[in-house]
């Protein structure tokens, strides 16, 4: 049971009670000086990756990475990537890492996104596109072991003006997708979703359309504006199908000149303020 | 003027009469053994790119990188890729670059894609799956000496699954957003847009909203089974507002075996009929 992805990031969720996702958007420019001093852009990476891990371990169901954030430094800054999953994979195996790299490809090199995200950067989950239906995801639909997300609708303000058009039966677009997914796309039983805190209306949409049992990553708690209360309603069977990102109000918690000691016990309480919270209101 | 993306790019197809777009895929694995032998994957990938720009440069107006076919081979592939945009840079700058890299990230994380793409990678132009809205593109506009191109209709099978379901006022998805790139995006000149030549009617629709000026990256012409025949009415002003991408019929049209020479020709020689075809269709 343990390799089948959607079941060990449920049992984790239900293990330790907590629908918290970190998200390791650890950007170079942005990290604080006990992790920089000294260090190449690969080394300060990895040092402040393994050091968020180390305080948020027994928090989180899942730990995100938006690839944008390390590509945009170049080839050592995906190394330090693909070190920390491996760092993950270690240590806290009952955790589950998931690509936020928005891919989208589809025939031929779907093969070679598995071998990047899967193989070369170490991740247990891949975040693609629907933008070209459903050739983007069929070759991830064969192993369980692995997970698939898809964007339903977004947590950012233009989400709307693609995902919400209005179609001839009366459906927004996401409505017609959230159906797709649940219905065909996830024949498997190996995909999720993601659907943004800060349009409540179209998540409640999303829920009953597909369902109790899906898993639903959301983002946008924070930072964006979206509160908990907002989707405290749609957390699905047992108040457990649901996973909750949060990244630059985790991570980038302490202040640049905190120690690393200072740092890492604010890291800490904001993973263990937004955990509670979303207990208590589940 | 030459460091407007849109004009060098628009100049080029009329300097050497040219709707050719080469595409460099150049996934490791299908390497010709000329290219291999004795070289690491990135020596390998960086001395076949070297090797079919000095004998397509010629005939081509842009080279397109799938960044998957890289991206699957580690970071050495991608350094070798690196490594080809600089070389096209230095010997041949009158050609652009694109990065198919089906990119949709928004707010903070967009300059962090400009860095990857442009900064790093060395691209001239930046593809960007539309579906997270006009945020992915917004902050793209304001350089004028960068290239963004949006896909609007795929060549792929199941293109149609989301980009063309029907709208409450009976225009497609892909019309909607054509019109919306066309009259919305495009504020500042240096937008585009790609649509597969397999759905020639999806094609003359979105021709007809974007207007002739505009210039269309097409694929799906041969391995996909689109024909020049199915696009020759489409080619806007001039009948040169149009790029017609072939990758795999191009750079792979030598056999595994071939001495270099040898492949080196058959290379040139397809390159060659695809542009001599468009412009007789022209």
């Amino acid at each position: 049971m343990n390799n089948i992805f959607i079941k060990k990031l449920i049992n984790r969720i239900k293990t330790i009670d907590s629908l918290l996702c970190v998200g390791l958007d650890s950007r170079y420019d942005r990290l604080p000086e006990f992790a920089k001093a000294n260090r190449s852009v690969f080394e300060a990476i990895l040092y402040f990756n393994s050091a968020v891990v180390r305080a948020t371990h027994d928090l989180t169901s899942a730990y995100k990475s938006n690839l944008a954030f390390y590509g945009g430094f170049g080839a050592e800054a995906l190394e330090a990537l693909r070190q920390t999953n491996l760092y993950i994979q270690a240590n806290y195996s009952e955790i589950v890492t998931l690509a936020d790299c928005k891919r989208s490809e589809m025939g031929d090199s779907v093969s070679l996104v598995k071998s990047e995200i899967f193989d070369w950067l170490a991740f247990d989950c891949v975040m693609v596109t629907p933008w070209f239906g459903s050739d983007t995801i069929m070759d991830y639909l064969n192993d369980q072991s692995k997970g698939v997300c898809v964007y339903v609708h977004d947590s950012n303000p233009s989400a709307p003006e693609i995902q919400a058009v209005k179609l001839h039966d009366g459906r927004r677009l996401y409505e017609y997708l959230a159906d797709l997914v649940a219905n065909k796309w996830n024949s498997n039983g190996n995909v999720f979703i993601e659907v943004g805190a800060t349009y409540p209306a179209a998540f409640s949409q999303i829920r009953k359309i597909v369902g109790d049992e899906m898993l639903i990553l959301t983002a946008g708690i924070g930072a964006q504006g979206g509160k908990v209360s907002d989707i405290e309603k749609f957390m699905g069977k047992d108040n457990q199908r649901m996973l909750v990102n949060s990244s630059r109000g985790i991570i980038f918690a302490g202040a640049n000149t905190d120690t690393e000691e200072v740092y890492l016990k604010k890291v800490r309480n904001a993973a263990l303020k937004l955990r509670n919270e979303l207990r208590a209101n589940a």
